[in-house]
């Protein structure tokens, strides 16, 4: 078993802490070391840093380099530019085939927490033994409110099979983030799970399912693996990549794909998709603060407040997001955490690179 | 017409931007200069820097040298500690009637703003007119809300007196800070006015009633006064300004004086009592924001936002205080600004100097 971790994403929710040069996979968001540095952790001991692959765009390896200095150069994977995880996936798929073309692919976000590691390794173990078969295997998350930022996953209870003790049902379809009140039918009928964008295949599989359904990524591919080991490489890499489709393995692949199957999970997952993600995993005070940094707190709660060394002081607030870098200061309503990007916006608009 | 300045002041209402040794009157709150600058600015041309005094204690020396280059150096009278400000008045007194016992002195507090200098200044030189006849006057502000915050001036609207078109009325009594139901009362009934801090007297005048309401205070003075131009003077200021009892202008001698009289004033008056006050006088955006420093904001209003340094950026908020420096953030509702001291007496608690 192989785990690729796809660490190219390029967030802007976490601003001021994240930066175009500093995206969220590279920071400790309510932890205590970077997101990435955590995803390669806790799958110690099931998958040791010798069959770990990470691929990320070509201005952050050093940055991988420096927190994970025992990856193995070959290991790191560098796509010439981002064109969303069909074709990041693809080209981890094209280098492992090189190397075994039925070891089992665990495809892992570089991003998420998970608050039970061990039963984590548990689930995913058992997600690779099915994998091996031939089948694609996903994991759902359980969903516990009518989320509409994520994708779900409708499943037929009906079509289990148990792999040590572990169940996994047949998906019926995978489906794009739902409105309001889809998401609510959702999560009253049981039968829908929130994509987790974790996926378990083999290298052969996926590249069959490309070929199948992206068939010019596919050929595209062959052509990159066909220059592995060869001075070509290089070349051939930035020519055919740049060239395929940036489309996402869920919309490019797994929509179509028959023979897939989930595992309905529950290890406390949380994609940290903003700050007030913080309040759901962090530490939480005896007045629901999550309190990261040099803070005073008077007459405050539902606070989330991270601060990088200024001293932050809150007085007569509440559910609050509060961040502060050396160079800058975020306040902003828990419920609005999703638009911080709009500031990033509003900072690109001004040509501000020097917070940017 | 001589001024006294009075930059004895340690607040605490202005953290992070006001420190111990760095309370408000050398600070820019709202405005372009440091308090204390304005305040001499604004007498200028009806007191010139030869007639100003500035009382202050001696760890404060060098600030006011600095932020005034042009005093001269006999005109900043040095208190060996803080004993409120009927000593710091006495001082200042002794000191101008060694000068000129008949000069009419206009007592200032050093952290007002004042919206109208002009219009300040014409009602400052009727009051001083009226004063050098002996009479106290002091400069009533005419209320316009039920605040609970200041002292009020009860006032003889039938016994007045014109001075050049400007009104002085009869002081009836000093009151304190009252009860919120009798601040409504007063405010309601037109006949009280708030109590500015701004007073005008001979230095004769101004002794003879410490002399009667203060006799120990008056004794003190006197041998402070026989020491002027001596080599034993800062010896006999150390020793008998430390001896005096430790009390206001106002509850010490107003109180209890005759012959005073109030010029009813209207003139953008402003205590610049705590953050929240920046809304009444400073630069209001169309959505009711005072911004100051660098700042980004994002469907926000209402809000008092002060930066020394870092990029502030507020996202969905409204109604609230935050000020930023360079190693310390305040966040707080503004009808929750008078509790900042809150955080200023948590801090010292944690014996926090780096941030006090």
């Amino acid at each position: 078993m192989y785990a690729v971790i796809m660490a190219g994403g390029s967030g802007t929710r976490f601003w001021p802490v994240s930066r175009r040069d500093r995206p969220k996979q590279f920071l400790a968001i309510g932890t205590d070391r970077p997101l990435l540095v955590e995803t390669v952790a806790r799958l110690d001991p099931l998958v040791p840093l010798e069959r770990i692959l990470v691929v990320a765009g070509a201005h952050h390896a050093d940055t991988i380099r420096a927190l994970l200095p025992g990856l193995p150069p070959d290991n790191l994977l560098i796509e010439p530019c981002a064109r969303n995880t069909a074709p990041c996936v693809g080209l981890a798929a094209a280098h492992l085939a090189a190397r075994d073309p039925d070891a089992v692919m665990a495809v892992l976000p570089a991003d998420h927490h998970i608050g039970d590691p061990a039963r984590f390794r548990a689930l995913i173990a058992a997600a690779a033994d099915r994998a091996r078969r031939g089948e694609i295997v996903t994991l759902g998350i359980r969903p516990t409110r009518p989320e509409t930022g994520y994708g779900y996953i409708h499943f037929d209870r009906t079509d289990t099979v148990d792999i040590d003790g572990v169940a996994a049902c047949r998906v019926e379809r995978f489906v794009e983030k739902p409105p309001r009140e889809v998401a609510e039918q959702y999560l009253a009928s049981g039968r829908y799970l929130w994509n987790s964008g974790m996926f378990f295949f083999t290298p052969r599989r996926i590249l069959a399912d490309i070929g199948r359904f992206l068939p010019a990524t596919r050929a595209r591919l062959d052509r990159i693996a066909a220059a592995i080991g060869t001075p070509a490489y290089a070349e051939t890499l930035e020519r055919e990549f740049a060239a395929t489709e940036a489309v996402s393995l869920d919309y490019g692949v797994m929509e179509h794909a028959d023979r897939v199957r989930v595992v309905p999970a529950a290890f406390g997952w949380n994609d940290v998709g903003h700050w007030a993600a913080l309040a759901d995993f962090g530490d939480v005070d005896d007045r629901g603060n999550v309190l990261r940094g040099d803070t005073v707190i008077v007459d405050s709660h539902g606070c989330v407040v991270q601060s990088e060394g200024p001293l932050v002081a809150l007085v007569g607030v509440h559910d609050l997001v509060v961040v502060a870098t050396g160079d800058a200061v975020l306040v902003c309503p828990k419920d609005r955490a999703q638009d911080v990007r709009r500031v990033v916006d509003r900072l690109a608009a001004r040509k501000r690179e020097d917070v940017l």
